[in-house]
């Protein structure tokens, strides 16, 4: 019989705020295998984990799997079959494995289709997927600037989508989030301002969030637009306020 | 000087999915402030945490505040500002008070405007927020249905929304998410469809997530329009499939 195979979200990045779950499967699994952007990085994800792991009295094997962040789908393929079978051969060895990623595994992570690729390799697979806190929430909740209340409307979406679909989305919306990294802040601010969000609207640009690099910045749109040069933004948040 | 005040995410509502963070906070504290909807009924933010209480070694204090969920703006305001007024009279007796809420405290939650309220009349106030897994996050792991990938934009919209913002957000979303209790199912398949969502789009419908009494169901959107009159499902995930 096959191990048991688990995605685990662990959270923003600061381990607290990994929950009760995630720490118990991570305890007591056989393998924790952590995506990495690129084979001479350390995995984010594996680092948030590390206090768990040397906690546990079980000795866990890690595992850093690549998946190269690029636009180019036959790469991009090509690792998830080739992390896909890594995994399938533990399992098969009767291994409890642990698929470990930042945030929450449904919204924007590589663990969806490492998934789907596991399962069609292994369809008796028994998987369980335990939900974790996005960097969304976190960036809320260090801003103190709501993601939505009463009956307004959300919209996540990542900063590589073309700006007429944000432009689009931001005409209904209350409130924007962009995920994965900005960096047209130039474009972001005329897409926002086109919609109807005033130029004083408030934003939160977040980079590293929950870690101990965090860095929480409460602006006004307009000065958004100043930022471009500046470091990788992983979360923006801009809240709709009328011109 | 006054108390800490602390908004506390307990996640979607099973005791595991509260964070490690949330959990050291609700065992030092010397209050736990819980919302529920009706005098009548008991919170579930608080039976969420209820492991947590007794396995702590301080007595603390539990106190259930009760917020209408009625559409009277007064009737809201007036629960807002008695219990804000609760709270702050127990910060300043010095006491550290952490108010819970399922999910997490930034998304659509009571915390919001009570938060609001208690540093309006207490401004030195210290504040920290714990953010939370939300419901959405626990429904999609729950039925291994993705939130969003790639370049997909997410649209969350309060169910009690009207039809026409959900209908325009819909039009270019790729998953909507309704939250908060979704009753008019055949209003909801008919603006979906209207926005090209196909009829064979797959659905999640989800009610007492993380619960002993969670029920996940994952359907066609076609069978959505059927379910009137059902009980009452807080999460809905649909995504987005070319008719």
């Amino acid at each position: 019989m096959p191990g048991k195979f688990f995605g685990v979200g662990v959270g923003p990045g600061n381990p607290q705020l990994i929950t009760i779950k995630a720490s118990q499967v991570l305890m007591t699994v056989d393998v924790i295998c952590a995506p990495k952007a690129s084979p001479k990085k350390s995995s984010y994800a594996l680092k948030t984990v590390r206090t768990i792991i040397k906690t546990s009295n079980k000795r866990q094997e890690t595992i850093e799997l690549v998946y190269p962040m690029v636009k180019d789908r036959k790469l991009m393929e090509g690792a998830v079959e080739r992390n896909a079978e890594i995994i399938v051969s533990m399992l098969r060895g009767g291994k409890n494995v642990a698929f470990i990623t930042l945030g929450d595994p449904m919204l924007y992570s590589t663990f969806i289709n490492t998934y789907r690729k596991v399962v069609e390799k292994l369809p008796e697979v028994e998987v369980e997927i335990i939900p974790g806190v996005t960097s969304l929430s976190a960036c809320a909740a260090a801003s103190r600037i709501p993601i939505a209340e009463a009956e307004e409307a959300v919209v996540i979406i990542p900063a590589t989508s073309n700006l007429e679909k944000l432009e689009m989305l931001a005409q209904q919306a209350d409130t924007i989030v962009l995920m994965k990294g900005v960096k047209d802040m130039e474009g972001l601010f005329k897409a926002l301002t086109r919609s109807g969000f005033g130029e004083n609207s408030q934003a939160v640009v977040a980079a590293n969030i929950g870690t101990p690099s965090e860095e929480v910045r409460i602006m006004k749109l307009h000065e958004l637009r100043k930022m471009k040069g500046e470091s990788y933004f992983s979360t923006i948040i801009v809240r709709r306020e009328s011109p």
